[in-house]
């Protein structure tokens, strides 16, 4: 897609403007994402000068909070690339990702002013996310509701308002694309979520099934232990935070399969890739649908 | 000051729009700032519903800065309180600090567009000052330029831009209280960097002379390196980033003091603050001009 190339080069143009050798050095060490913000809000609003330059704001707002996400979770690769706070420090990932929102703050001044207080307002509530995820990562959550408001804030906040912003600027029924971001954002997380668990480390680009070592109980686990008897949620709660060996690796892959907890989890974000399809069904948008269709009826 | 006590208490009702109860009791853990920034804003503007608002968002991008430079410096103590990198873990304080400045962004949308440029540039500015402060502190800087460079950025271009911002809502001379805050700025930071070796632990609040251990050739340190023979250049290079015995101390104390680079830096600061008092000179605001000599002819 030449379009989002675009969006990169708008990137690029952003850091060059800061006129500082090395924030230019590092925007060319962060590894390439799969865009999905930019990719939405190009098929909302068309590709144009003001869309492209939504897109790479949001990006870099992306970027910054994968910056401090991999400075919080001691991530050494992302993406099968070492991360900025491996191959320099945590300073430097830190700082790195300040000058990254804040220059993407800047240029959303010079934008619509509800643009730019929906993606700031988003940023507040994904920061919020960020620090109720080191919350609820110190004792072993059991909370579904607890689950779900954090991933909300963390990871669909700020596509509820990529897709709304695009709304906005295409004069297009915002509420209605808010919903589908928003929806596709708890998908997109809890996809992600199960991924953990059902890839091998080779294809996520980190090692496999670390969420649950770094004390994150993802729907899958959630459902595995609702569903287990007292001394499997035993087992359960001694596992948390655990380098497991094969055996216990085994026993736990069979404790998923026997209280269906992954095609649960499955279609739990499947029922949320249909009520995002359900929310722009008058909006004739037939790229949206396959975008949400690809993310949830892939092979897990 | 009790217009003070309302800067205050707009913080809170900001972070109390979070709605998230981990936020609120950071909050109150933050140590009292002097308000630099709010006390020149309130000098230019007048207090009023708009000025203190941006005082509050001010204040906000102020202690997310510190909150990541905590962090970055390792610091446990700041103005004798412990930081929460200390109290809690350098999780919370990044995100914590993510927190208020997206909180003090989303605020910022809602204001001015020039003020919230002005704003969110400056501190595009100060994240790119922390980045220059980290890269400097990597091997022994001697470049007065890098130096000075360094400290706008990091400290005086968010007291400049919200000197300016207060004349935009004032409908004052923006360039005059710019430069004012600009040159006041810089002042502020060669006494900051003068007092870390003329004070006491205690007066700090933080150790003394911590500087040049964190590896940051302040003016005092380019001064006396300049003036030294070679044998006592190659003695404060053997200096940086070490830990020093109390002879080492005593050598480094008189080394200053026969090259006269506690003097010199102190004029310098005062040079920057007559230039910060002659920028306003056509403004009558005494007030201001109070400001500034307290900040310089105060005791070393």
């Amino acid at each position: 897609m030449e379009i989002l190339q675009k969006v990169q080069e708008q990137i690029l143009s952003y850091v060059k403007e800061i006129a500082d050798d090395k924030s230019l050095e590092l925007l060319g060490l962060l590894p390439n994402g799969k865009m999905l913000r930019s990719k939405l809000i190009l098929k909302i609003a068309g590709a144009n000068e003001e869309s492209i330059k939504l897109c790479a704001v949001v990006e870099m707002i992306h970027a910054a909070s994968l910056l401090h996400d991999d400075v919080i979770d001691d991530a050494t690769t992302r993406r099968g690339k070492q991360t900025i706070n491996a191959l320099f420090d945590n300073k430097t990932s830190i700082m790195f990702g300040d000058i990254l929102y804040s220059k993407a703050f800047t240029e959303l001044t010079k934008m619509d002013k509800e643009v730019a207080y929906t993606i700031s307002n988003a940023v507040t509530l994904l920061s919020v996310g960020e620090l109720l995820d080191v919350e609820l990562s110190k004792i072993f959550n059991t909370s579904y509701d607890k689950y779900l408001d954090m991933i909300y804030k963390k990871t669909a906040s700020l596509i509820e308002a990529s897709a709304k912003s695009a709304a906005i600027l295409a004069n297009k029924n915002r509420d209605n694309f808010a919903l589908y971001g928003k929806n596709l954002g708890l998908a997109f997380q809890m996809v992600d979520d199960i991924l953990d668990i059902t890839e091998d480390s080779e294809k996520l680009g980190k090692p496999a099934m670390l969420d649950f070592v770094e004390g994150k109980v993802t729907i899958p686990y959630l459902f595995t232990y609702e569903r287990s008897n007292e001394q499997d949620k035993t087992k359960l709660e001694n596992f948390y935070k655990k380098e497991l060996s094969n055996d216990e690796t085994l026993w736990l892959k069979n404790q998923f399969s026997t209280t269906n907890a992954i095609q649960d989890s499955i279609a739990l974000a499947q029922k949320f890739g249909s009520n995002a399809i359900e929310a722009i069904k008058d909006e004739n948008n037939e790229d949206l649908v396959l975008i949400m269709k690809a993310m949830i009826e892939r092979d897990f």
